[in-house]
């Protein structure tokens, strides 16, 4: 005989796994809808459709739009900042370049983070603008730097903080350009082009031409793993 | 006796005016909401309210918020592109720089050149999409790259669309970023670290210290002009 403990264990189990289902597909759906139009013009009837969860089913685990906006927002959040594992040779600067070229390739492939971004970096889509998401983005970078600059890859006189608002500024310019004219396909060299011009100035000398190296490496490792 | 021609004259003057002060009004109330909530989410009644005249005045000149979006997009266009006057001892790399810093603080200033930006550069925003503008943007510093290798500026092997697309992605990011962290203090200073960025690598020895030390004049004497 089985025991109840185990039933309800499976059940549960049961239940829960349906509720993560629902809302992975609620918020698929509502980045979708969001890519699209926008969420201040997203309508709860299209992100059920695209959902293909009743909005009775959807109100079941979010209060409102807002509440799904946040649900959206978190999960970009989470999948944006995986670091990479550290390989043991990895210098500061390595795998700043390699979280970066990363960061990028996903928001080009990856619909929610793409819907995150987008309602982060335009003005006055959400109802509480999300500025945390840029300072820390930025925050992260500059601490790199600094460790960069620690490790003396980078000179002492290297301005942290002036480097990473480049190298965000430039990341954030890159995406919005190419977007705008509907021309993806060099992402990651633009974001080479990018990342050499903010760093190449401050790279010490005994660093500069392996760092450089890296950078171009990475670019072509990444690319493949595009295929 | 006053002819009646001169009078009919000055009757269609007085018109012309009135209805370029109403067109004035509508683009500039319709800026000002765009800037608020964005492209599609602005309602008639609010541009109406804020440009302070009546819907059906302004039906008498625009037929739908689409036209009056158009109409925001050219008066942008309009303003954005005004070549400054070029001085005699001007040399193209010194234009494109006075040019761009000068667009980067009329972004800041001129909520009419901030609407068809913003509007431009967010995916989804407008009915048909503005691309014509980033193209026409990068292919005219293009261009003044291109006067500026020939005129021995830049080194015989710059690439002059790649550091086009560098600087007006650069530009694009560096706005965004400073208008998603609420922080425009430094948007100029920030331009010309996008701008040396930029060009560095490329300049001609000979002409290296004259154009940054062009790039780091033109800050100085833009941000005054700000007081």
């Amino acid at each position: 005989m089985v025991p109840k403990s185990h039933i309800s264990g499976r059940s549960t189990q049961w239940h829960a796994d349906k509720a993560r289902a629902t809302r992975t597909a609620v918020i698929e759906g509502a980045a979708t809808v969001f890519n699209e139009v926008g969420y201040r013009s997203a309508v709860i009837s299209a992100i059920s459709r695209a959902a293909k969860i009743t909005p009775g089913g959807m109100y079941h685990y979010f209060d409102s739009k807002e509440d799904i906006a946040q649900a959206v927002l978190d999960e970009f959040e989470a999948r944006w900042s995986v670091v990479p594992e550290r390989a043991p040779e990895d210098s500061p600067l390595g795998m700043l370049i390699s979280m970066t070229l990363r960061q990028m390739q996903r928001l080009h492939k990856d619909r929610i983070v793409r819907a995150g971004f987008r309602m982060t970096f335009e003005p006055g889509t959400l109802p509480t603008p999300n500025t945390s998401f840029a300072e820390q983005w930025l925050a992260s970078v500059a601490a790199v730097l600094v460790d960069a600059r620690e490790a003396g890859e980078l000179t002492s006189d290297a301005n942290a903080d002036e480097i990473a608002w480049t190298i965000v500024s430039g990341f954030v310019g890159t995406y919005t350009l190419a977007e705008t004219i509907g021309q993806h396909a060099n992402l990651l060299s633009r974001m080479e082009a990018v990342l050499a011009g903010a760093l190449r100035e401050h790279l010490d000398p005994d660093h500069r031409d392996r760092v450089l190296t890296a950078l171009r490496y990475s670019v072509a490792a990444i690319s493949d793993t595009d295929a």
